[in-house]
């Protein structure tokens, strides 16, 4: 029996997929208003404030500017942000700014961090290492569950493996293992394992089929301009086409959107 | 557009999603029978009759007497059966016997059988080597269709990782990516990237709706008997009841069974 | 050219290759006495004091106190210690107790880590993750050098494969392909690599012929007894026998140690 | 203990460090000779006549003439040859014309393969695949000795990973294990493994270090207008510095080429 976690209106974990969109980075006031408000029956934003990239010659995010629209369109629009953070000394301003705090691949074995959020009752969306297996994610959470908050919600968002044709590989069976070895909702990030938007769709239905309860899309308002991770944002237009196939695939396995 | 393959009354690549369905090894002629008899709507039967095994000493396969088996079983039910040749020299009997020529994923790179099997028209089964990309696989398939044979299926059954809660990490991009890079028909082999039968059902699932022509599972009427590959061979009654769910599954897509 | 680092006595990247030993964790102040006291031509003591296990529920180190041990091992022999840090607020008393500090495998993208230590003026010894390639491990000395700091030590300790016969696959190639991209001091971890001590002189043997400007080695006085990573660590007259057999090999490439 | 191999003058798995070389393929009488003729204390030759290629459109070797090539280089020069076979039907001639037949990294799970040489009593080098584990390369030399031949020569050449500064990543633990694990001698495949002539060196040393009974280089006259591989061939003089070098790591070892 999967885990409910309410989060503002929407609840992780029922019979209802969860969907997240929104852009890889939160670029202006603007520029997010255009990535969201046209998103079709979504529930939940996502958006980088702090952007962990792999040089440091890239965009980094805008930090607490990031964070504070995040905020104003949480409220705007009455649905919960999420946003990934990347060091303990945000906490504080995380705790404030949005309402699921992400630890992102690359942090999922930062012990410290994910014992500081274990101290929050924030909830907190994990998502597994690129290179971790599936039970050190389940050792991750419980380090976060160690100190006494259990508001987490997995995600699957694609393994590294000697195939390039995709950004990783997303492991659609790490889905189905989660299921069986916790009862966490557990969510999918198609757009990071594909990483070109033509693979997205097919990965996020297949995401749902495989038990999935919710998936979290990158969106911006014109990919070309994004400042990072052009190549697997989807148009708002696609965006709202997939989910209207996904809403098919739920009906068809007893679930809605 | 997905090029269609027709083996008997059944055509592979069309809007029909094709189920192929039989045990790892074919133990003998009542057991294949037992296997087989009750497997609703199943458009093709497998059964290995050459079994290339990790070591020496586990179960080997019945040889020629297994393809006897299929060919009696082909006969009797008026359904395609296809089978995994291991060896060039094996050539003659396979076109005699089977309608549908495997190669295994250890074979994907033996070149010299490639070659041999692309100067006969006998439709192939190609299946992706755990450890090859998808540029190796469809440089395999034009070793196949450079001698003249273009009667090619291509078969997703997982690559091998560092993850090991699955016997193999079911790469579901794959089947996306392979439909833009070929017009072959894809098909996708749940059970041995599961390698438990627990999990067959969400890769199955998440296959079709990943954009799959078919699939391929192990059953067995008894698992726990079975020769080789127990664990993840479903029984009947599993299978049947997974047939279920994809069919609803492939309705929502505009696809039949 | 390979960049010379100094700490007190000792240069990291001259003809002299480096020795670190020492215990996994900092169990004791005796305990860890009794594991380096008679180690043969040591340079460098190693020893954990914030220890990032796979679960919470593992021995997580000595904390403080731990330093405090390392700081008087560092001042009672005259030689540097290096020991693991695991977030940005123990950086103060990093710089306090410890000579070189130390950014495991899994905080190799903790960003906001390497800023903060690129701030500093401490060597800073950076392992690569065990699921990162080559070019991210320069792309994350970059986050430490932008800031300020070059005085960085790369670590190759093994990456993450489908073998499981070692614990990781130590990447020998990585050695020689860095010393072709960058100029910092290389050295390798066969304990962490091998994970099992009878695979750590094949391995230390191998790094120093591919070109490594030290090796960093884990041992105990008593490793069955030991409170992590008991089954690699060397006894300290495996240590002592091992690093006979260095010597030889570095004379013959016309090095010493 | 090693089992000793004894070829013509050459025995594999004694003291003697065993030092093949040759060509990727046989391109012509001329240049093989050109190739191979003031190679230094080489002791046996390598070149492929029949060249498993990804593509079908690269260059596939010159087959029956490829062998006639090494058959009378063999005489000329008395020193063993080995080439690489890719199916039983070559099995006749290849014992013919060549000292030792190589099974390929891509056939090393070809079982038929392995089991008609296990009818030989040839000199098998049985190369690991590149995804194949330490254990699946144990139980394919099983296949062979089962078949009542134990002359078999194992050759590690690099497995897949995600790393691509390299072709493959050498797995320099493996030979630690199988020497550990098993009594065949143990060669290295520095070449392969690279990818690349400038990490040929620094692999080729570590293999020595870490206790291998040989290693197969591949050389040719002129690299840029070598027909297949031309990035990792050595040229004639780099290889002949590289032997001075392994001989100096050998002499420190105990060993001698």
């Amino acid at each position: 029996m999967t885990k409910e976690i309410k989060v503002l209106e929407t609840c992780f974990g029922g019979k209802k997929i969860i969907l997240i969109a929104g852009p890889c980075a939160v670029e202006s006031k603007q520029e997010f208003d255009a990535d969201v408000k046209d998103l079709k029956k979504v529930d939940c934003f996502r958006g980088g404030a702090y952007k962990g990239r792999t040089s440091p010659h890239s965009f980094l995010g805008l930090e607490e500017e990031g964070l504070q629209i995040l905020k104003e369109a949480s409220i705007k629009y009455k649905k919960p942000v999420v946003s990934e953070i990347t060091s303990e000394t945000q906490i504080n301003n995380f705790i404030e700014m949005v309402d699921i705090i992400q630890v992102g691949a690359r942090n999922m074995q930062n012990f410290e961090l994910l014992k500081a959020l274990g101290k929050t009752n924030k909830p907190i969306l994990l998502k597994r290492g690129f290179a971790n297996t599936v039970d050190e994610l389940l050792n991750a959470a419980e380090y976060i569950s160690k100190e006494g908050n259990d508001n987490i919600i997995l995600c699957e968002r694609g393994i590294r493996t000697f195939e390039n044709t995709t950004r990783f590989t997303l492991d659609i069976g790490a889905v189905a293992v989660l299921k069986t070895k916790s009862n966490y909702p557990i969510i999918v990030d198609p757009s990071h394992a594909a990483g070109d938007s033509k693979y997205v769709e097919p990965l996020a239905l297949a995401a749902i089929a495989a038990g999935a309860d919710g998936i979290m899309i990158e969106v911006h308002s014109n990919p070309a301009k994004a400042l990072s991770d052009k190549e697997q944002a989807l148009t708002i237009k696609e965006y709202n086409n997939l989910i209207e196939k996904i809403e098919k695939i739920a009906n068809s396995i007893g679930r809605t959107i």
